[in-house]
């Protein structure tokens, strides 16, 4: 632990040059624009692999944007570790409430603000230092493989075909992944379970063009009206969602599971302030903590149509869209609730329009196991950085390639996040704290140490 | 009737040319970035009056866009007509849809496409190039005063000012409007009422910023989602409007008059075939043509909030808005109805979100007297010049002015509009048919001529 921490203390400033330059590209993979500065994003996590020691690096290319693959083999016989993160970012808009813009990361009382200072740019390349910390002070105590892709934030569709083609390159013990948060530094903690998704996009069209709303207004269904009744439709009064079948497949917890998840510090009262909001809204007979944790939703992304710009036009639009996305639980299954969104969407909208109903990517929800020599080794390690033992979560956002780590390479995962809830991922002024990112990098060599002691 | 047919055609080729000029101008009075081409436009309009013949043209200013007026004062002992018309057009968006583009008129079978071709460009023109006529065939039979504004768009609120300022200048015995349309060439019509409006935008807001769905999805409310639900609740299952003392001061018509209205002619399948729709919609209880003439409606011209760029982006958003207008009919009163609105929709918006409502602008309802010598005027000029009797209808739109100027100058106006439903009114493809450009022509010095006689 000395050794560590004189490592990162020598080179701290280093350490946080580096991830500025890296928080410098734009890398926004749902917008084309920024295809050229994806792909030089790709090139500089490859450099700095290749900098801190792996022996093989490889950019390799997909029908999207390419895997940064890295690895370091010490010995066949020694267990490795997989470890999993992505270069591209959310999109940064509303522009307009970014403090400081999201491609300039700034410092402001010790947190880092940037796009992707956090999700997941921050995250993942406390592993590339924590690994040439290993490996410049001799302590690698086992093999590594670095898998970082571009395209987490539209899906990784193309991930999962480059996974299933290389499951021997890909073979290891153990995906290690830190794109999650912690409760805080003083409330260390270890999120056991994920949430799937189901993204859609619907469009209603009315009249085959934009109408004078004087002259046809109330003659022709206007499809923002529509739109708005069949949104409002999708939760009854109690904000349970009204979609047929879609809570059969969902486990309830045990009475002790509920109990031991609404153990961790939550302060109703803060968490409203925080937000600036009167009153906080969900599904009736779950807390707070459940229902982001434990309960599927329904949400709203974003929502157009008609005329949106300065000042007043009375049109009667022709079309209305929305973008709507749902959160998965244990044992519900992507697919199957796209297709159940689908069918009950399309049966309720009025013969007045037309309604199309377009899938955009899903995920699989996990649960990790809490048993598991990886996850013990997780938990010591942050016992030994932080002196505390970390407390089990359940996350309420979706990371879909656990799932298929499972699956295609029958591999569990540990979520090993270092973030805050606070970080504002996905919104304006998103950060990280500097003392995360440090305590990152001295926590991550310590799980490698006791993952291939308790492995042996 | 043979001068005025001669002259016409043998201006047929100028009298487009010069309307083609005034069409070239984008002069859009919702977005503040035509300003220069809105004030050309004013000047554009003030030499055809000059060079017309029309003794006095003053572009006169206002808070807003500027006024013209121009008038032929013959002698104080004749009868004075009024001629309202306006400069501005509404906005093109959204102009992907536009085969031509919107300020380059283009004719197609016998149709100008442009903005603002048919509302109101191509309508006031054919009253100046009517007066030119008059005046080189010395054939003009009453005082002509012109006024034409540049806000009729945005709620012609400084018109409004202007006209009370300037009561003496403006005093006539009628105002004549081509501003709304007719049934068609083979059914003429005139219109005997218009609907006033109530235009407000409202704003949703939840959390102070937008958040990643999956940390906070099911936890905070969702403003789109809150939106779609109180936009829903503002029309019931028989798509009534549900606001408290919406209808109260809505005048029922009578048998005779919804008999009298429901004659006009009307195919329920070519018009669903003309906006491609399979089924219609509207107010339970009332026929297409009173629903659109008769009837108050409530439309949502434009819904906006959270990520509706390229792709997919899992935010919760801040904010949701929606610009909602409500078409008003004889004996509503508009501010009463943004206040009715504005109180209820505050009054439903649940705890969990703020709501803001802004009211835009509104304008009066009116109807128009068809025992007046105006209209027996109108009805004259119209049956000799298509040798058909009108048809008296009731207009879907709102032209504010009209009841201002019984307001404001006690005088009543004739609605003699040569446009068409078809046109594309406030739609990419705007048109005008050209024969109806020239038969306005031709029977507008028709009406100055009966008024004048029937003034005796």
């Amino acid at each position: 632990m000395q050794n560590i921490r004189k490592y990162v203390h020598d080179n701290k400033q280093r350490f946080l040059d580096e991830l500025f330059d890296l928080l410098r590209f734009p890398s926004v993979s749902a917008d084309p624009k920024y295809k050229a500065e994806m792909l030089k994003t790709a090139e500089f996590v490859a450099d700095k692999l290749k900098i801190a020691g792996a022996d093989l690096v490889e950019i390799c290319p997909t029908a999207g944007y390419p895997i940064v693959y890295g690895e370091k083999i010490l010995d066949a016989s020694l267990p490795t570790v997989l470890v999993y993160g992505h270069y591209d970012v959310q999109p940064p808009d509303p522009l307009e409430l970014w403090k400081t813009p999201p491609f300039e990361p700034t410092i402001r009382d010790e947190k880092i603000y940037a796009r992707g200072s956090c999700d997941d740019k921050g995250q993942f390349y406390m592993h590339v230092k924590a690994f040439e910390l290993m490996m410049k002070t001799n302590t690698l105590p086992c093999n590594i493989k670095f898998m970082i892709e571009g395209e987490e934030e539209v899906g990784s569709s193309n991930l999962a075909i480059f996974v299933s083609d290389n499951k021997e390159k890909l073979k290891a013990d153990v995906v290690l992944i830190s794109d999650t948060s912690m409760i805080s530094l003083e409330h260390p903690s270890l999120e056991t379970g994920l949430r799937g998704l189901s993204y859609v996009e619907v469009e209603v069209t009315g009249p085959d063009r934009d109408l004078h709303s004087g002259v046809y207004g109330g003659a022709v269904a206007n499809p923002a009206t529509i739109l708005a009744k069949l949104i409002a439709s999708l939760h009854d009064e109690n904000n349970h969602i009204t979609i047929p079948g879609f809570y059969d497949d969902v486990l309830e917890l045990s009475a002790s599971e509920r109990e031991m998840l609404n153990k961790a510090p939550y302060n109703e009262n803060e968490y409203k302030i925080d937000l600036k909001v009167d009153e906080l809204w969900g599904e009736k007979g779950y807390t707070t903590l459940e229902r982001t944790g434990t309960r599927p939703t329904l949400e709203v992304n974003g929502i157009w149509g008609g005329y949106i710009g300065e000042g007043a036009k009375t049109v009667l639009p022709s079309k209305a869209f929305a973008k709507i996305s749902m959160r998965l639980v244990p044992n519900q299954q992507s697919d199957k609730i796209t297709k159940l969104f689908k069918d009950h969407f399309e049966s309720i909208a009025p013969k007045s329009v037309k309604v199309k109903v377009t899938p955009h990517h899903g995920g699989e929800p996990v649960v990790t196991p809490t048993d598991s020599i990886a996850y013990k080794a997780a938990q010591k390690a942050i016992f030994e950085s932080f002196g505390k033992e970390p407390i089990p979560t359940r996350g309420g956002g979706s990371i879909p390639i656990v799932a298929l780590f499972e699956k295609e390479l029958g591999i569990k995962t540990v979520l090993m996040g270092f973030g805050l809830d606070s970080d504002n991922l996905h919104s304006p002024n998103e950060k990280f704290d500097i003392a995360n990112f440090y305590k990152g990098i001295e926590t991550i060599p310590l799980f490698h140490k006791y993952f291939a002691e308790l492995s042996k």
